[in-house]
C-alpha cells in the first residue's frame, strides 16, 4: 500500500524516463520537475518518482541540493524504507559474500550495486564501518544500523563521515561511534595468508582496502623468492602478500609515516620483519633515488591515489601515470614484473593501458601483459553505471 | 653477425615503421616491397627486414601468400633461428609458468605474446601439442621441437594441424606426432581441484582448454550447494569446475556426444558421477526445453564458441549473445548467478557486455556485475595487438 505521506516528484518530458526503467539508479537535477514543493524536500527525503505523465516509477531518496537529485531506491517500492527494507538489502549482500569468502572481512554493502544508493559498509569480523555517502543514508540511519546489527550480529558499528561523496550532498564530516565501542587500536585482518592492520576509526586515513584483495594474490603468485618494490604501498597491501607468497625481500614507499608504521606492525606480526623494509617520502622521488642506486627489483607495484579523479583532469593524470610506469619499468630486472594500478574513475582500461605501454616504452622496455585485475567480487558493479569500474590493475612482465 | 644468406625484405615508404618499431609484431603485404625475389620466397622464410630508408628493422618470418606477410621474430636478430634461439625463448616462458602453476599443465607458448609469433603449445605434463600456425614454424619445426625437449624434458610432442589460422598461411591440416608415442586414451589434468580427461590427440576435437581456468576456478566459489547447469559444456569445463566446489548437482549441456562422454569419465574419477548429468544436443532447444519443464539453477554458466569470429560477423553475433543470455537468464532462481562467455575477438568487452545485459533485460531480470574475467596468465597478451584479448567471462547475480 502507498503510503500518503510520501511526497511525489516528477521527471521533466525530456528526461531519460527509459534509462531509469532499465535500471539507470540516478536522476539529475535537470531531468526533474523542481517546483518551490519539491524545491523545498529536506535533503534525504524518500518520494515516489513519477514519469511526466504521471506514471509510477518506484521510490527514490530526494536531494535538492545535489546534481544528483533522485537516487533510485526500489523501482516497486511504495513507503519509506524500514529496518525490514534494509535488512532485506543487507541480507542479500551478505548471501554473496558469504559464498565468496571464509571469514567476515570484506566489504559488504557497495552502494548502488548493493541496492543502498551512496552507502558503503566495510566489515571488520564483529565491527562494521558505515559511510553514510548520500543524504538519505544520513536521515535513515538508525533504520540501516539496526538492520545491520539484526542481520550480521556485528556488535561495533562505526561511521566514517569522510567521503568525498558526503561534500556534494551537502553533508558534515563528523565520524561516529554508533554501536558498542570504537577499538583503541589497529585491528589485524588476514587477507591472501597476510595480515594487515586496519586504523578503523580512520583518522589518519589508515583504514583498510578490500578492492585489490584479488590483485594482492595474484601479486603473491609472482612474488616467490623475488625481490620486492611495493611503491604507493599505504599500508603495505601488496608488500605484505608478497611476503606471505614468500618473496625475498618487499620494501614499502609511502608518503604516509603511520600507513608505513602499521605495514611494519603487520610484518612484525607476520613474522616477516626481517625481509620488510621500509621508505618513506615522496614516491615519484624514491624512484629516481632508486634508480640512481641502481637498485634493481623482480616484482615492482604502482598502486598510486587517483591522479584522473574526474575527467578535466584525465589528461595531467594520464601523464602522471605514463611517469609512474617510466619510473617503475626502469627499476625491473630483465624478465621481472611490473604492476601498474589505477583508481581513477576518468581513466578507463584502455587509455590507462595506453599511458602504461608509454611509459614502459619510454623506459625503453617491452612489456607482455600478463593479466589485468579489477576489484574484488565484494565490489560488485552496477553494469549501467559504467564509471563504477575504477579499479585497474595491469600486470606486465618485461 | 649477420647471416650474408638471409634474404633482405623492405617496407614501403607508406608503411607504419614507427608501429613496427614500438613493438606491433606484423607488417601486411600491402605495406611491403614485393618484387620478383620476395614474392618468390617460399613461404616461411626467414628475412631481414628494413625500412624504405633501408635501416634494418629485425629478423622476420615471411610468407608471400598470406596476408600476413611478415611475422616479427627478433628486432635485434640477424641469423635464422636455430635450437638455442627457440631453448631462450621457450625458458623465458617456461618461467612465467613455473612461477604460476604448481603443476606441469598449461599453455607453455602463446604465440606472438611469448615471442614465437603463431605458434601456441600446451603443455600437458610430459606431453606437449604443437600448433604451429605459421608457415615459418613449420619450416623451422625440427630446431623448435627439439629446443622444446632440451628445456622442458617433454617425452612426447604431438603436432595439431588443426588451427583455423593454418588454412589463412596455405599449410597442411595434417596432425603428427614428432617425439614419443601418442597416448591410446584421454590423459587426466588436474585443476582447480576438479579432473578433466583431455583428448589430446585431437581427433574428435575433445582436447582441453587451459583459458578458462580462473573462470572455472571463480564459478567454483559460487557452487557450493548449488544446482548448476553448464551450457556448451565441452568436456564438462565448468560443470566439473563446480561439481570440485561443493555443487549439489550439475548438468553439462553439449552438442558433441565425445566430449559428454569424457566429462562423465572425469565425474566418474573425482567420485561424482551421482551428482553429474548430461544432455546431448543444441543449446538453445536444451535451454528451451529446460525452461518447458520449470527447471531453476543457482548457477549457470554459457561458454558458446564464438559466434562473433570476424567484424563481418559482429552483428549477427551479437544477437546470438543476447538471445543466449535471454535463454539462460531465465533459467536462474532468484538471487542466484549467471555467468556469460565470449571467445571472439570481435566482440569487445563493452559490447559483448551490452548484449548480455540486452539479453537479461529482455529475460525481465536485473543483474549486478560481481566479476570481470579474462583468458588465464598463461595466455599472455601482446599489448599491441588488442584483438588477442579474445576471452570474456562475465560473471552476474540476478
Amino acid at each position: 500500500m502507498t503510503d500518503p505521506l510520501l511526497p511525489t516528484v516528477r521527471l521533466k518530458p525530456k528526461a531519460n524516463a527509459r534509462a531509469v526503467r532499465r535500471g539507470f539508479p540516478w536522476v539529475f537535477a535537470n531531468e526533474m520537475v523542481v517546483d518551490r514543493r519539491t524545491g523545498a524536500l529536506p535533503p534525504g527525503s524518500v518520494a515516489l518518482l513519477e514519469d511526466a505523465e504521471r506514471t509510477p516509477m518506484g521510490l527514490v531518496a530526494v536531494n535538492p541540493t545535489s546534481k544528483i537529485m533522485c537516487r533510485m531506491l526500489d523501482p516497486v517500492g511504495t513507503e519509506a524504507p524500514d529496518q525490514a527494507w534494509f535488512a532485506a538489502r543487507i541480507g542479500h549482500a551478505l548471501s554473496l559474500r558469504e559464498r565468496l569468502f571464509d571469514t567476515p572481512f570484506y566489504r559488504l554493502i557497495h552502494a548502488e550495486a548493493d541496492g543502498l544508493p551512496g552507502v558503503i559498509i566495510d566489515r571488520f569480523g564483529d565491527l562494521a564501518v558505515v559511510q553514510p555517502n548520500a543524504a538519505w543514508a544520513d536521515v535513515y540511519l538508525d533504520a540501516m544500523v539496526a538492520a545491520l546489527v539484526e542481520v550480521t550480529g556485528v556488535t561495533t558499528v562505526l561511521k566514517n563521515a569522510g567521503g568525498r561523496g558526503r561534500m556534494l550532498e551537502g553533508l558534515d564530516a563528523l565520524d561516529a561511534v554508533l554501536v558498542g565501542t570504537a577499538p583503541e587500536a589497529a585491528l589485524p585482518v588476514e587477507m591472501n595468508d597476510a595480515i594487515y592492520m586496519a586504523d578503523v576509526t580512520g583518522g589518519q586515513k589508515t583504514g583498510l582496502f578490500y578492492d585489490q584483495r584479488p590483485n594482492h594474490a595474484f601479486a603473491a603468485r609472482l612474488a616467490k623468492d623475488a625481490r620486492v618494490l611495493d611503491v604507493f604501498s599505504h599500508v603495505g597491501g601488496f608488500a605484505l602478500a608478497a611476503l606471505a607468497g614468500g618473496a625475498q625481500s618487499a620494501l614499502a614507499v609511502d608518503g604516509s609515516a603511520p600507513a608505513l608504521a602499521l605495514a611494519t606492525e603487520a610484518a612484525d606480526r607476520m613474522g616477516a620483519s626481517d625481509r620488510f623494509t621500509t621508505r618513506q617520502g615522496d614516491a615519484f622521488d624514491a624512484m629516481m633515488g632508486l634508480a640512481q642506486e641502481d637498485a634493481l627489483f623482480d616484482l615492482v607495484i604502482c598502486d598510486p591515489p587517483a591522479f584522473a579523479p574526474s575527467k578535466p583532469a584525465l589528461e595531467k593524470g594520464l601523464r602522471a601515470y605514463e611517469r609512474v610506469a617510466r619510473l617503475s619499468a626502469g627499476l625491473v630486472q630483465d624478465g621481472g614484473y611490473l604492476v601498474l594500478c589505477s583508481c581513477s574513475h576518468a581513466a578507463d582500461l584502455t587509455v590507462f593501458t595506453g599511458a602504461c605501454l608509454r611509459g614502459i616504452g619510454r623506459a625503453g622496455r617491452h612489456a607482455q601483459l600478463v593479466h589485468t585485475g579489477f576489484a574484488g567480487p565484494d565490489h560488485p558493479l552496477m553494469p549501467q553505471l559504467a564509471e563504477s569500474g575504477y579499479l585497474k590493475a595491469l600486470f606486465f612482465r618485461l
